[in-house]
């Protein structure tokens, strides 16, 4: 079992932001998160709220003075900060950060993710307690980012690297019907075309042919989708038919056209 | 100029996250906005409060009342969502997904990210205008994801594809339609289906029209084949008609069918 990247909030400022940062980790698999000297002190009710439901993280939430004691216990911790330090640290794209965290944590090592207080962001001494910098791709124009939205991108960045198993293509794959199945509606519907006198010029027959079964071979329709869209052929070509009739015996006279 | 993607909310309930969308939107260097029926109304104050000076975009932001309408201009749009589909979408990380925005933007197409509300999520039929699911890894023990930070995790990784994107492949091939397009299609073809009486039992309307949309939809037709196919549409309608009301011509006389 590969242990998760411990959480560490430093003097920040709002419960609503701590709640919403356990949220997250729960979002995306992260355990453990420590506070130091939160500002407004802890337990706060209102952490709770915006946690929705993430209430083993808060109710193991451990509380320390110091960045120092709270990175005491871990090998390798990232300070998060967008800031440019003076400190010879590597600086890391969380992307990085993660497989080099993941790679830690699967050598058994007890690995972290330290974040700045809302207003006061990082202190360069604490800092410099931290074995490389994580900075988040930010647009120069509008740099200040919520703490929880930090936490969050660098908790899905390890949640991405521990699974990189795409989705499936499709969900519930029906698996795309066999050919003979999908040229055998091109040719119903093809044949329903010429009678209604679709391919028009004879001569343009062929690359129109195509172009519609390129279009409609595009969706790779599944058995069941084929049976669909042959029933709309046939509806369609059907439809009218029937309707002229109705209409047909009902004024009981033949059409004039 | 690569034109991001519009980020689209549909009913969204709480102005904090319209704001709180904003705010990160502009961390990443998204523009634009869109809400689909705001469950409280537009403008909010609250949300010029959580968006901490995102005030442009908030100020451009655009309300539609239906998803349709969101969509209708855009040729490319991906719908947020953890629900299992029953349609057979492709459906992509974000990370793909953004690798697949940024090409089609890239070509100059307008794209966008649909996200569905807090309480209510999105509606199946709004998830099959869209070419494409997004679905964010989430741990499935904790999968209620705060609406701004699906927000934040797309447009980071829009944000960062955009940073280490090699150029795109060239594509010739035309582009897919505007959404208006393809919905006027949709609705043409429904209007000839239900003439026809092709919707049967009549409860099953919408899961049909749903399933029509979503495995045509897959095909993401250009504009030159929207125009083609629904020339398919009206000539199969019209066809067999023609040829009934031929024959009777000839004959003379009603049809007794």
């Amino acid at each position: 079992m590969i242990e998760p990247p411990v959480v560490i909030l430093d003097r920040s400022q709002l419960a609503e932001n701590i709640g919403a940062a356990a949220r997250v980790m729960a979002n995306f698999g992260l355990e453990r998160l420590r506070l130091v000297a939160p500002l407004k002190g802890w337990p706060q009710e209102r952490a709770w709220a915006t946690a929705s439901g993430a209430d083993w993280i808060l109710e193991g939430v451990e509380v320390f003075d110091t960045v120092a004691e709270a990175v005491a216990d871990l090998n390798v911790v990232f300070a998060t900060t967008a800031r440019p330090r003076e400190t010879r640290q590597p600086v890391r794209t969380p992307r990085e950060a993660a497989k080099v965290l993941f790679e830690e944590a699967s050598r058994g090592l007890k690995t972290g993710l330290l974040f700045g207080g809302e207003r006061t962001g990082l202190e360069t001494p604490d800092v410099a307690l931290c074995q490389g910098i994580v900075t988040i791709p930010i647009d120069r124009r509008h740099h200040s980012l919520n703490l929880a939205q930090a936490v969050s991108i660098n908790a899905y960045e390890w949640r991405t690297t521990l699974q990189d198993a795409p989705p499936p293509a499709f969900r519930d794959a029906d698996p795309p019907a066999r050919g003979e199945l999908i040229i055998g509606m091109f040719e119903h519907l093809e044949k329903e075309l010429d009678e209604a006198g679709f391919f028009f010029p004879p001569e343009k027959r062929p690359s129109m042919v195509r172009n519609l079964r390129v279009m409609l071979g595009r969706s790779q329709m599944s058995e069941q989708e084929v049976a669909t869209f042959r029933g709309v052929i046939h509806a369609l070509s059907k439809g009218r038919g029937q309707r002229l009739q109705k209409l047909l015996e009902k004024r009981g006279e033949p059409s004039e056209g």
